[in-house]
C-alpha cells in the first residue's frame, strides 16, 4: 500500500502510567508529623492498618483526586492537550470518584476496574503550616496494575509515554515499563519518566538508571531526586550525570526554579511567584505544562515557562488537581 | 436525695440534628445549570438515577463533609463549643469519611450507621463563577434517620438542640423532631431551627409555622426563606411576624449582614467583607457562631458577630467545613 506512514495515528499528545489514587488531604500541625514519626515532605508507603490508624488520628479531610502520572496528564487536558492514563482502581466509591475526575477533565482512562481484591488507593496528604506536604499511601488496588492493563496501539498513539517512577514499587511495575517503552520505540515515541520521590530513587536507584539509560528519553527530577540518583551532593554535577544518561530532563528546584538539561545546554527558568498553600502537585503540574508545551512544539524554554506557570498555580491551593482554567493562566501569562 | 438539680449535666453546648451529606462539590459555567434545568442558589432533591445524570456530566470534584446542621455543628467545635450531631449514614466509603472528619473535628457523633439500604447520602455543589451555589442532593441513608436513633439523654444534656428544616423531607422527620422538642422541653432546655432552604419552606410552611409555634425558641432564615414563610414581599414585615412566633430570631441578609429579633427589639451587624469564592455554608456558618456566641452567655449583638466572622470566613474558599482556625479569627477581631 501506498502512503502509509511508519508512525500511527496520533490520538494523545502524553499517555500516563501511574497509581490511581485518591488524596485524603487535611490541614496539620507538626506535632502531628513529629508524633506518627513522619518524614516531611516525602511520601511514605503505609499498608491497610497503618492508613487506618494514621486516618482515625488526623483532622477532617477533602477528598480530591490524585496521583502523579494523574495529576499531570489531568493538567495537560486542562491546558487543552490530549491526555490518556493507565492506572487501576477498584469498584468502590473512591474509585468511582477517581474515575468520574479524570475522564470529565477530557481524559481517555481505559484501564479495566479490579472487581476484587483491596481498595482503591489513597493517600493521606498532611499539610503543614509551611505548606508542605508529608504523603502516607496505601496502594491498595493501584499496585494491581499489570501488563495486561496496558494497551500498546495506545502507548503507539502517544506522541510521548510518561513512567510514574512510584510505580516501580508495584509487583509488575517494572515489566509494564518494558513493555511501555519498548512499545513506544517500536512505533518511533518517546518515553518520559518521573523519578517522583527521593525515597523512591533509594528504593530503586540502580534499576531506575538502568531502565534510564535503556529506554527513557525524558527525565522529570527534583533537585533531591537527581541528586539521590547520583548519590552527591553537588547539583551541577548531578545535572552533568544526568544529561549523559538521556536526551533531555526538566529538573525542579522550588524556589530557583528550574533548569531544562539537554546535552551540553542549559536553561534556567525563574520561578513563578504564588501564594503557596500546599505544594502537593508541584511537580506533576509542573510535568503537565513542560509536557503540553513539548508535545505542541514549542521551545524547551517555553515549555519549562509553562510547567513553572501550571507548578505556581497547583501550589496556591489544596489538592494536586486544577482548579482554575490553565489554558487562560498561560495565555495570560505568555501570550 | 438532696442537691439534685432538675437539669441533667450539661455535656454539650448544641446539639444539632439532621442530613449526614457529604459534599461533591465542582465549579462551573452558568450553562450547565440552563442546560440541566437548575435554579441557581437552591437545593433540589434528586434520586439515584438523577444524581448519577448530573455526576456523570459535571466537572471533576472535591469530595468535603457537609450537611447543614452537620457544619453548624463542626463549626460551633472549631470554635471550642461541645458539639454533639445526629444524622444517618451506611456502612460505605462516604459514610466512612462524613464520620471520620466530624468526630475529628471533635464532634460527637453517636448514631449507628445503616449497613442496609440506599447509600450514604451526597449533594452536587455547583459552584458558579459568581461564587452562588447550586445543590442538588440525593438524600439516601440520611433519611433513614429515625425516632430510635435519638437519645433524649443527649437532648437533655444540650444547652440548645438545633433542627435543620430540610429534615422535614425525611419520613421520620416531624416525628423526630416533635420527640427532640419534647425532650429538650422536660429538660429546661432551648430548641432552635433554621428553615434552611425557600423550597423547603414552600414545602412545608404551615407544618413550620405550627412547629415553631409549639416549640422552638431560636429561628435561623435568610430573608428569602422569613419572607416565603410569611407569604410576603416586606423584610420587615416578616421580621415582625417572626418575633411574634418564637423567642429569639436571628435572620441573615447576605451583603446586607444580618439582623437579630427578639420582641421589640432589632439588632443589625455589618457583614464581613470577605472574598468570595463559595457561598455554600454561609448559613451553617453564621449559627455556628451564632450558637457558640449564645451559649457561652454573650450579647445577642456579639454573637451576631461572630456568627458574621465564621460566614465570612466559610465563603473564602471551597465547602462548608472550616479550614482555619475560627477560634483564633475570632478572637483576632473581637478580642
Amino acid at each position: 500500500m501506498m502512503g502509509v506512514s511508519h508512525m500511527t495515528d496520533t490520538r494523545f499528545d502524553v499517555l500516563g502510567i501511574g497509581n490511581a489514587i485518591v488524596d485524603v488531604i487535611a490541614e496539620t500541625g507538626d506535632d502531628f508529623l513529629t508524633a506518627n514519626n513522619l518524614d516531611k515532605g516525602a511520601m511514605c508507603l503505609v499498608d491497610e492498618a497503618e492508613a487506618t490508624r494514621i486516618y482515625d488520628g488526623m483532622g477532617p479531610g477533602i477528598e480530591i483526586s490524585g496521583g502523579s502520572a494523574a495529576n499531570t496528564i489531568a493538567g495537560l487536558a486542562a491546558l487543552g492537550g490530549k491526555g490518556c492514563f493507565i492506572g487501576k482502581v477498584r469498584d468502590d466509591e473512591l474509585g468511582g470518584v477517581f474515575a468520574h475526575d479524570i475522564r470529565a477533565q477530557g481524559v481517555t482512562f481505559p484501564t479495566p476496574v479490579a472487581t476484587e481484591g483491596p481498595l482503591t488507593a489513597r493517600s493521606m496528604v498532611l499539610v503543614t503550616p509551611d505548606a508542605q506536604r508529608t504523603m502516607n499511601t496505601f496502594l491498595g488496588a493501584a499496585i494491581g496494575l499489570g501488563v495486561d492493563d496496558l494497551n500498546t496501539d495506545d502507548v503507539a498513539a502517544a506522541k510521548v509515554t510518561y513512567l510514574e517512577g512510584y510505580l516501580w514499587d508495584a509487583p509488575s511495575g517494572p515489566a509494564l515499563f518494558t513493555a511501555a517503552a519498548e512499545a513506544a520505540a517500536k512505533a518511533s515515541r518517546e518515553v518520559s519518566m518521573t523519578l517522583s520521590d527521593q525515597f523512591c530513587v533509594d528504593r530503586h536507584r540502580d534499576e531506575f538508571l538502568a531502565f534510564i539509560r535503556a529506554h527513557v528519553d525524558i527525565v522529570f527530577a527534583n533537585e533531591v531526586e537527581v541528586k539521590s540518583l547520583y548519590q552527591t551532593e553537588n547539583f551541577d554535577e548531578a545535572a552533568a550525570a544526568m544529561a549523559n544518561d538521556c536526551k533531555l530532563a526538566a529538573l525542579t528546584r522550588s524556589e530557583k526554579g528550574s533548569v531544562v538539561v539537554s546535552g551540553s545546554q542549559r536553561k534556567s527558568v525563574e520561578p513563578v511567584t504564588a501564594d503557596v498553600v500546599d505544594t502537593t502537585g508541584a511537580g506533576d503540574l509542573y510535568a503537565a505544562g513542560f509536557l503540553y508545551g513539548y508535545t505542541q512544539g514549542t521551545s524547551l524554554d517555553r515549555a519549562a515557562r509553562i510547567g513553572g506557570i501550571c507548578a505556581g498555580e497547583i501550589i496556591s491551593y489544596l489538592g494536586a488537581r486544577p482548579h482554575a482554567d490553565l489554558r487562560a493562566l498561560v495565555t495570560d501569562n505568555l501570550g
